[in-house]
This record gives structure tokens, sequence and C-alpha cells, in this order.
């Protein structure tokens, strides 16, 4: 399982005004609070600074890198941004994420020459020219295509995150179940690559967000999918991933989930 | 999706005192209440009462009917007790749900001739004459033949309930995946029969057990499990419920699921 911390994004309020700040210190309790929560990968994503995006990329990593060695996930659609943000990034001597690259031609082009310089994993989105995915069946289309290319240009499988893309329930009904079965598709045809998913959108437009997602992971998880981009601080949502990964039987004598027990994950809910 | 409810067991302390007491509207109450929950059938257990179990079962049936004419599932490991608790149970005109049969020669003969009698539904415990399962593969040999011998002997196919026994993952690591795992083939092998089970025994020797059956549900419903035995008063449990048949895409528009965010059914989660 691999966690890759959201909380880093422009989007987000507080991050705009520690960006508009250079409010470093902010930025720096972001990255070590989500590393000590579990996160694996700290994602960076400036995407709303469309002045400034490179700079402001080149900005965080060095602010985290002055406080913390957590391995760094460099997301943006731009490739000029993604080689502005790895420059910085390869610093620490870890192996960089890069999110994200898709089938669409151009995309695949620009982002692929970086991912070889810099030997990284990399976020695939199941896009190609043609758009968005609708069906599990135009998901696996992709994935096929995709997978065979970034094999064959040199990309190793195990650093392959395929991202499903997950649309909201609300607007089609089989949106939830079209994704588990591409995840599953992918789990057993390729069993060397990995299969990521941010959650909210699933819920979107629906009452009681927070529960749809954590239940989304779940079914995720049981389908399959190996990594998550989330946020870590989220404990209810981190207890609910350490139980379903010991009932799934990936966690040996449950230490994973009693390690989680002891830290307090689950305080706030039900014995 | 069919729930049985399972709060009329004598080995609760509260349903024990009411059958010593003969107190009958207190399982009047335990009734009306799981049935409005949602609970599809209402079980009825009274294996520790070894002296009396016939007549209690049949008193409790009685005091049942005399206020709701849910259908009842007649819960024992004794044919002399289902055959006394059926023949009360029959009066509705609703069919009769039976909990259990096995695979077990001599279990097997004793209660098939009761399905055939009252044209009963059954759960049917993957359980034979060389005891309980340990594998998947276990329990997809003792379903094969149960499947055959029940469907051979006149039993319809969506009358099935396979229970594959739930053991807990502190005694096992691979328990809860063994369980997925049958779950699947059933699914695939046999559409139509049913796969029903109970989730407390999952987490049995661990902490935050709730939290754990929880997910346990939803990782079985993502299995294809489509009835449990549980808690329907249990109101997260049963939210967790209906979100999951939505996001399975099992849910037109959501419908199921925005009426219990209707009742209140996620009032004290997140939104």
């Amino acid at each position: 399982m691999l966690i890759v911390g959201e909380l880093i994004n422009s989007s987000r309020k507080m991050v705009r005004q520690a960006i508009e700040g250079r409010d470093s210190a902010l930025i720096q309790r972001l990255a070590l609070s989500q590393a000590a929560a579990g996160a694996d990968y700290i994602d960076i994503n400036c995407g709303t600074r469309i002045d400034d995006e490179e700079e402001t990329l080149q900005w965080l990593v060095q602010c985290i890198q002055e406080v913390s060695d957590a391995p760094l996930c460099i997301d943006s659609p731009s490739a000029g941004a993604l080689a502005a943000g790895m420059e910085a990034a390869q610093r620490n001597g870890k192996q960089i994420m890069v999110n994200s690259i898709t089938a669409e031609s151009g995309r695949y082009a620009a982002v692929l020459p970086l991912l070889r310089q810099y030997n990284a994993k990399v976020v695939a989105l199941l896009i190609d020219d043609s758009g968005m995915p609708e069906t599990a069946a135009d998901r696996i289309r992709i994935a096929d295509r995709l997978i065979g290319d970034l094999i064959k240009d040199g990309i190793e499988p195990g650093d392959i995150y395929l991202d499903p893309l997950v649309k909201p329930i609300s607007t089609g009904n089989s949106f939830g179940r079209d994704v588990l079965e591409a995840v599953r598709y992918i789990s057993e045809r390729y069993p060397e690559v990995h299969k990521i998913c941010g959650l909210s959108n699933i819920s979107f437009g629906l009452p009681n967000r927070k529960t749809l997602n954590q239940i989304f992971m779940v079914q995720t998880m049981t389908a399959g999918m190996d990594a998550y981009i989330l946020d870590p601080l989220d404990q209810t949502m981190m207890g609910l991933l350490y139980g379903s990964r010991s009932l799934l039987g990936d966690d040996p004598y449950c230490a994973g989930y009693l390690k989680a027990h002891r830290r307090g994950l689950y305080e706030s809910r039900g014995r």
C-alpha cells in the first residue's frame, strides 16, 4: 500500500495563502504531519498558480526539503512545471513520483522523457485522445495501451500507478462498479502494475460524502487498488485502511492494524 | 440484498430473561423494531434452551405473529426444533427461512424434508462430514457439492443462501480473504444462488470489533455477498450497507441511499 498525502495543493485556501505570503513554516508543518501520519509520498500541486507555477513548485519543494527528506510527488498537467519541480525534488536522492501522464499523444510525448531522465514513478491517468473513459471497457482498452507503451518505452511495471479516473455516482449509476471492474482486470492481467486513485470525486453531489468516500476506499482495496491520494490526517480513513489491509490478509499477525490501534486511530469509533 | 435481524436469540441476556418470564411484549418490540429498521426476515434462535427448545420456539413465533406478519427465520441445528418452529411459523403464509442445513450427511438428511415440505428458503453452511472448512478451496469444494445436492433434491437455486463460515482473522491471516475468494467463485459460478453470513466472528480477539465488522461487510458485499445476519438497529452498519449498495451500482439513482439519509442514518457520522 502506498499513500500519497494530498494536502499541499494550492486550490486549498490555507495553502494558497501560505504561498502568497511565502509562509514556509505552514508548508513544512503540512509535509511533516502528513509523513508522520503515514504518507509515503507528499504530493505538491500548485496548478492554480498559472503565471508562476514552475517557480512556486520549486519554492514548495525547497521549503519541504529544508525540514524533511520525504519522497515527493510532483503534480501538474504541465511538462514544463513537472521538469522544474523534478529538478528541485531530485536533490534529496529519493525516487520522485510524477502526477501525471496520460495516453493523450501530446502529453505522453512531453512527460515520458522526464520519467526516463529521473527514473520516476508515475501516476498514469486512463485518458486518451478520445477523452475521458465512460465504461469499464474504455478503461481497460486505455490501460492495455498505456501499460504497453510505458513498458516498451522503458518504464518499469512496478513504477506505474494507473489511475482509473473516478467519476461521481450521482452522475452515473455504474461509475463505481466500472472502476472496480477495471481495477480487477488490471490486477489480474498486470500483477506488477499498481493502481491509484483519489476518493472524493465518487461522492460529488451526494450527502454524507466522507462516509461514501470511506466505503469506496474499502471497495476499491477489495478489488485490488494498492495506492491512494488522500488526506492522511483523516484518522477515520486511515483507520479503515489499516483494518481493511488486515482483513484482506496483507498484514501478517494484524501487526499494522494493532499498531494503528495503539496510535489511537480508532478512539473516536465503536469498540 | 436480504437482511436477517439477529436480535431474538436466547444467548442474549435480555432475550433469555424475556423467555424465562414469558415477557411477550419485549419479544414483540424486538420483532417490530427490526422489521421497521429494514430486516426482511426475523431470526428466532433459542438454542440455549436445551430442555424445551421446541416449545420455546413455538412460543416465540406465536408472540411475534400476534403483532407482525414479518417473515421468520427458524434458527436451530436440531431438525426437531426446526419442525416445531416451522409448523408454527407457516401460519402467516410467508415463505419461511431455515437456519441451517449443512453438507453433513445426517443433518442434510434430517433437514431436507422440512425444506421440501414448507418450500422454505435455507441457510446452507459450508460444513461437511470432514468438518469446518479451512481454506477457500475447502469452501468451494463443499459449495459445489451442497448446491448440486440441494438442486438435485428439488430446492430452487434462488432459495439457497450459502454461508461460507467466517472465522476470526486473529486466528488465521487469510481467513477474511478465503471468504472473499469463495464468495467470488460462488457468485460467478452460480449467479442465482445467494450468499449470506454473520459479521462478528471475523473480529474475534481484536480491538475495535465494530469497525472491523463494518469493513468486512463492505468487503464481502464487493465480492458478491447479498444477504447478512446482523443487528438492523445498528445505524452505522445499515448506513454503510445502503451506501455500499449505491456505490456498487445496485441502487438506481441512489434512491435507497437517499432514503436512508432522510431517515437520519448518517446523522452521527461525518458529512
